[in-house]
């Protein structure tokens, strides 16, 4: 599939162009091409070129892109059109401001439910419910859930990651600060916030 | 300098290879070789191997690095020696989960106060006080910050980048789901989540 390689970098353009093709007047851009995106976005030809390739395939010699074409693989690889339910572990503070950050539905993941084994944090009737960790895998069987966000802390997340695995998540997105043991077919995707400032301040201080 | 070229993926390890050479005996371990820490943890040599010269230069054939100063260059690398101050502007959910994460000291950030244009979540009192926003130049002036992370939305980011930059910041961490204009100079590090879940979900859907 063509966009199975699609990088981040690449990902980050998508809604760039997206909204810059809906914006374009359908009759007179039947076609469109890398040259003319990258010259009213002011982005490197090269670049838009290697995106554009990778999302959708080659253009057409001259002609370009059939513009609704592109317009459809674009929101293919952002997910626009099919959404993954995703459920979160750990609802305290960065759990929480993930649950209210109303931007991953425009990329393809909402996230259903949040699970804690705090008691206290539990909350039925807000937007997303926060719900007891003992319901954690009937829950995500019952609706075949496959990302799982871990935002728990260090010491849980290994036994959270396991519980993941065992009720059929295959991908799972950690903001714990470790490395996790998984078996080699899930995905996972850490997000470890202090390595990533870590490495802006070493930049920093090497300037 | 050696460090300046550290990838975040090398960083990732760093904190590993510190626990584990300043666990070993200093008596019988005045030099450690890539091979050993490699077999030792569990890690591919060549990756060791990269990863130790990037942070410390060629070790010395047969023999290895000395112990105590690959520690240095690895604490120095993390940051552990020496503090960066930085300021978060946008104190709402995430900006707060920030502000109550405190792992970034152990990787030579701390986060020293907060601002919002928003009176109603000023905070005199916490660990870490949050400030009205037009005390944020002088503020920073003052204390000689480099370094300023955005946690505020997609609308008011540019705003906040131009007085981050007016203010004498040189490294930015952005949070703001959107591309900032910034002169060359300044270091940005963009930390997109929603194309971080994005990224993984695509990598789930195309499995």
């Amino acid at each position: 599939m063509a966009n199975s390689s699609v990088t981040k970098a690449t990902l980050c353009r998508v809604p760039q162009y997206l909204s810059f093709l809906k914006d374009l007047p359908a009759e007179e851009f039947k076609h469109v091409s890398a040259t003319y995106i990258s010259r009213e976005l002011e982005l490197g030809e090269v670049q838009v070129r290697k995106d554009l390739k990778a999302i959708s395939g080659e253009g057409k010699p001259k002609l370009g892109y059939v513009t609704q074409e592109l317009i459809g693989k674009l929101e293919d690889c952002l997910g626009c059109n099919k959404v993954t339910s995703a459920v979160l572990v750990g609802a305290g503070k960065l759990g929480k401001a993930l649950l209210d950050y109303d931007g991953f539905e425009k990329f393809g993941v909402k996230i259903i439910a949040a699970f804690d084994s705090n008691e206290t944090v539990l909350n039925l009737k807000g937007k997303i419910e926060i719900l007891p960790i003992r319901q954690f895998e009937s829950f995500c069987k019952a609706n075949s859930i496959k990302l799982g966000i871990i935002t728990v802390g260090e010491g849980s997340a290994q036994t959270v990651c396991n519980q993941m695995v065992a009720s059929g998540i295959t991908a799972i997105w950690n903001f714990a600060p470790c490395q996790l043991n998984i078996p080699d077919e899930i995905l996972i995707q850490n997000e470890n916030l202090a390595l990533s400032l870590a490495h802006l301040n070493n930049k920093l201080c090497n300037k």
